[in-house]
């Protein structure tokens, strides 16, 4: 794709100044006023101090969520893990919302688990807290309706790594890296293994976790770690060009097809498509899908409803 | 390979002029006469109105199936899905036949579901019909025992890139694209994406479902859902000289490999293993399993009768 | 990596010139004297007429088998299935030991099976005795604890890919070739099929297993057969660089690491976090891996004790 094709929609983007609303609410922020991507890079209207920053752009389409906690690497803490969970959760009943982007604060995307927060003196039910926490937030990007695209910037280690591999789309820097090192600190990226294990062939997520040598986004792009590399310069844009393909889509639809893809993946080919028949014969039942196909066969653009009213 | 190797075969390949014999017969139709490829390629001798059209090569032992719809771009409609699965379920017990080429009349491979069969008009019984059909078919194409090559020239998109997938061998075109666009027109392409992820890997797989962006043939042999890239010029060629590659192996052996390789990938490895000791056993057992050790021990060629007798 | 790295430390390569002690004594055997590796290489200390020799390194910490009957092109006869199975089996046993490879004698690494082995004379029992040992021994590789690599140069086939593709780590050299070509001589690999299927895309899989066209080395790079390739010369130095960084981890660590990883792969996803979030909870209450916390904190090397006590 033009890396500059999203340039125009960049002007259409609206800056989310006050506090995102949350689960229960349902519905989406005003936006106040547009904005320019300098403006909001800059984190002028958020308050600097929270550890996920929420900005919206595409008329509250697109929610990005930035990890911020630079002087911890972006670790995945247990505060971190439980912001960045509650957001999402929330996320499939605003029904504006189309699209989720995770990026995070220069430099590093995540270095994964804040390893203080591991050690004997926190307690081993803190301990199962927070490993029963990450697990909940990565099924959660993977079970939930609305696409998850991950912006990796400098390195993405350990359940840094596993964060990215869990969500549906990766754009990465050409010159991110790519580790699962945690044994070297005597924590086996077991977790983040499972993800690894089902993103990228098993002899390149074995050398990875055993010696703990780190992945060029070369190398991650060749095994399927992540979907498309750009220059650092580019990264932000090209994940909003992405979200902005999935915004031309109908939402039920994408959300029907997103859910069925992760849920059938585990099952055997059999069972797989006796399922999957059901979940075409529905998607064609959708006021959208009909829409869609009159469109496709008079050759004009469809005009989506983005609810889940069916015709028959 | 060397892509001019089947060139001399090319002359032995024989033309079916008649009807193919249906499930039933279970025999061969006989050739009337070798024809070169030119005079096959032009169709002169098979009733161009027939959505399938067939070919026979080697000495009636291999089968091109040629989907034949070009006005609609070869899309799998009803009749095209029911024709395909009729011919390819009796070719296992035709025992002269030992592979099946999937190929299409240009310029695309397919443009996957007939969408003006998904319409509402057509009813929610005739949808479920096209899907249980289509679901049926790519089963087939994995369950049976004959090998099943795909040819790719132009687009595969949808359920025409889900057919390819399930192919065990795909040729394409260095020109040819890949593509699950169907979310564009309404339609998720959620049971091509069964087929899509058990080929490549889930990254390139989201990507290609949730923007509809097409790959290139290079990216799809990198990705896995292609077996090897010819010029546009050689893929018929390249087809039949991996189907010759086949013809010299046995029968029978031949068809309990392709079996169990892909009962066993859906197993966890022990069970596969488990089930994979009793497969060899019983491989042992064949007639020409051990004449094929003996022709190995006295570096002769093998001569196969094709046939389960078993010596032990 | 830097494939020099090693250099050094071939220094400290202790040699082993006695018998190795088999499963039972549960000790390694003592060093007899330091030496450098062109001395080990000639294979000067051990008994040549041994189907498998053994080799040291790392003051006894990184055991290397070679499979030594270049005659039969280190065919995988039941003598060499059972002698690496039993040497395999009592590694886990031996607190000493923290990595294993398994190499060859050149030039080939392994031609698989014995086709003698496999004829009708030898009797059904033994097929089946034949084809047990075989999957207990790949089942055994990916579920010890311990590390193993493949040092693979020249060809690896059928069951001898099989045990390439059934390591943890392989290392190439540039001009490796990998195939599956049993159905050649009548015998369709069935079970090496099971573990490339595991490695490989199954496009490539399923091309390899029906054409016995084989693979370069480069080609099962990409595939992900192979984690690394380097020149023929420094395979073995690679394969000792990379046990070396494993040398630099905590034993139970890397055992329960390894054997999760293994576990977790067959498991669909909910129930891998399930079983994840646990093994990463137990990992925490190791010694060695509150040790490696505390010493990640202050910047410091950590000191193990490879045991595994627990702090809480």
């Amino acid at each position: 794709m033009n890396a500059h094709s999203v340039g125009r929609n960049a002007f259409r983007m609206l800056y989310l100044s006050r506090q995102w609303m949350s689960v229960g609410q349902r519905s989406c922020s005003t936006s106040t006023k547009p904005t320019d991507k300098q403006q909001s890079g800059s984190g002028a209207a958020t308050d600097s101090d929270e550890i996920v920053k929420k900005e919206l752009y595409f008329e509250n389409q697109v929610l990005r969520l930035i990890m911020n906690d630079p002087k911890k690497r972006n670790a995945l803490s247990l505060r971190l893990l439980e912001t960045l969970h509650k957001e999402l959760s929330s996320c499939d009943s605003i029904s504006k919302l189309r699209a989720i982007i995770i990026a995070a604060s220069p430099p590093v995307f995540s270095a994964g688990h804040d390893l203080r927060e591991l050690r004997t003196s926190e307690g081993q039910a803190k301990h199962a807290q927070i490993m029963a926490k990450c697990s909940e937030l990565m099924n959660l990007i993977q079970d939930m309706q609305l696409p998850v695209i991950a912006e990796v910037k400098g390195v993405a280690a350990a359940a840094g790594c596993q964060l990215a591999a869990s969500c549906d789309i990766v754009i990465a820097a050409d010159n991110a890296k790519f580790s699962v090192p945690g044994a070297k600190a005597g924590v086996f990226c077991s977790t983040p293994g499972i993800a690894l294990a089902r993103a990228v062939p098993r002899k390149v997520a074995l050398d990875m976790l055993l010696t703990g040598d780190p992945i060029s986004a070369q190398d991650a792009l060749r095994a399927g770690l992540v979907s498309r590399i750009v220059d650092e310069s580019k990264v932000e844009e090209e994940a909003l060009s992405v979200a902005e393909k999935i915004l031309a889509l109908s939402r039920p639809v994408v959300g029907l097809g997103k859910t069925f893809f992760h849920m059938q993946i585990g099952m055997n080919r059999h069972d797989a498509y006796r399922h999957g028949e059901r979940v075409m014969v529905e998607n064609l039942r959708l006021a959208d899908t009909q829409e869609g196909i009159s469109a496709f066969v008079e050759k004009r653009q469809p005009v989506w409803t983005h609810k889940t009213d069916k015709v028959h």
